[in-house]
């Protein structure tokens, strides 16, 4: 609104009420830190056709399931999944009651703060270290160790707490889901009791809506107490075609929705967006995160063993599946960027 | 309102004001099929306490959790588990393909119509009867499979179709701790497929709410479509001590309110309403439904294989868990009964 092309006697209330709604217009991009263009566009026009009343694309309120892989898609997972930053944390912590671990990989590294060491030892030493800090420990005490790591430990390169390192506009597009009556469930590799303990408060997902790798556990009374015990073996992987199983145990229907950025995510994809048969006429929306932003956050994919993202990619154009560019299509990383 | 006792000169709009008043506040009666009482009265005190914000045991709305074992105290489960009846029938229907069957038990039993003989075949019996009725078949044929049978197969003794079974002091009991904020669950340990196709329609719990005993499935494109392939072995047992397992993986919190019938819910019960220590005064309630009604259902416990009701019974009073006679407390059993 040109205020010099108004005529003098314009109404002052008038005016209040043209700036007031002017205020209203922008406040309700659902999506602010997302950059006018494509991505942002296919995004919204799939949400309104779903979820209006008289769209030929409806689908019904208990159909609306979005799934989110978390590491890399709603927060950063470089240099190392954040989970092994606690996991090795704790293994420091518990190392005076282990003095074999002085000569044992890949403790010995972690407890050398040689990090490529670590990573050296592969998906094997990972779990390892993953599962010695999480087992032999009641639901409730490994809970609030967790809480307490994520109140003081910081990142490595960025300094920031690890739950300031999520990506604001996906936050924006959850908020954006659930106000369009989707269900929002995170289906992560991570583990499922790792995640529920910062999933609610920091994203809006209830620990029930949290799918993950699961530790074996029993229920036991002690001293009159129930208490359930991690044990330390896992009981399933929930990632690659892990995590369509993990979403038929939890959900047990198929989403409409899904975002991930890595090949892990691959299936968790077919399965939310192939249709079924020449019938099944759902409308269906797969989203892969791309880091491309070495600058505000990292650029890695196909070369990358964290987040690798390489057929999922191939296959993108031809699934349909919507590619974000992180460093064109967000105008905004993290909550606490600057615009 | 006595009509009687009323002025001549009364006005007739207040008149039908007072009445319709009355009839609201009838209506407003959140538990209608149960009988007036203590066990009435103290559900309904217990739910008010936690839902009224000034109350000193208000609990926030995500911690409303709510928790129902299915057999028995959600629907019957005599002379045997409705499932088992699925399973025969689909043994029947696959007979032909599997000659074997004539002279293996169970099998042999129930192709002879022999109820006695697959009772006594056992767990291990009863096991093999639903894996072999629920294996190497897609979620979603199996999922239709059940339909199917649910739409035209009907009770033994009572004629009824199988979803209307279900006990219409429970489905008030559902209705209220939603109208009041609580997310229902059932935890069960029949076959989480199988309950899920008619869970939402029938309880109204979505089958993400739905926990049960678990098989082995995996995920896989064929000729380019997404299946999940259902493999016949058992991954996990919702029972007993595998109760609040299930609970604390696919809700990852624990209830202030469960619901059972039988020893099989006793570590539920616990779980749910022995406090963790001193602070936690969180009101918690457990409750479970004692079949005591011969003429109106089924009465059966200490000595029942189905329902077996013995340790958790001895246990009620002294845990202040809830025992329902459903002979005395309920004025209907089935949605279908008259009153």
């Amino acid at each position: 609104m040109n205020l010099k092309t108004l005529p003098k006697s314009f109404p002052l209330s008038l005016l209040i009420i043209a700036a007031t709604s002017g205020i209203c217009q922008a406040q309700t991009d659902p999506l602010p830190s997302w950059n006018d263009g494509e991505t942002k566009a296919a995004i919204i026009e799939f949400v309104e056709a779903v979820s209006t009343e008289d769209s030929p694309d409806f689908v019904p309120i208990p159909e609306r399931v979005a799934t989110f892989d978390n590491d890399g898609t709603l927060w950063s997972e470089q240099p190392a999944y954040f989970q092994l930053f606690y996991a090795m944390d704790q293994i420091r912590d518990m190392a005076d009651q282990h003095p074999e671990w002085q000569n044992t990989e890949p403790f010995k590294s972690v407890l050398n703060n040689d990090m490529t060491g670590v990573m050296a030892s592969g998906e094997e030493g990972l779990i390892k270290i993953v599962m010695a800090s999480h087992s032999n420990i009641s639901a409730e005490d490994f809970q609030d160790s967790v809480r307490g790591w994520l109140e003081s430990a910081t990142h490595p390169t960025t300094g920031l707490p690890y739950e300031q390192m999520v990506y604001q506009p996906m936050l924006e597009l959850l908020s954006y889901l659930r106000a369009n009556d989707f269900k929002t469930f995170i289906v992560s590799g991570g583990g499922i009791d790792f995640m529920r303990v910062f999933t609610e408060q920091v994203y809006g997902i209830p620990p029930e809506q949290v799918i993950g790798s699961t530790g074996d556990a029993k229920f036991e009374m002690i001293d009159g107490v129930p208490v359930i015990l991690k044990e330390g073996e896992i009981a399933f992987v929930d990632d690659k075609a892990g995590k369509p199983v993990g979403i038929y145990r939890h959900i047990g229907r198929r989403p409409i929705f899904a975002a991930g950025n890595s090949d892990g995510d691959l299936q968790m994809l077919q399965y939310t967006t192939i249709p079924r048969d020449a019938e099944d006429t759902t409308p269906r929306m797969g989203i892969i995160v791309r880091h491309t932003d070495a600058d505000r956050e990292w650029a890695y994919d196909r070369d990358s063993k964290i987040g690798h993202l390489d057929q999922a990619l191939d296959m993108a154009d031809g699934q349909g599946w919507i590619v974000i560019d992180m460093a064109g299509d967000w105008s905004q990383i993290y909550p606490s960027d600057s615009e």
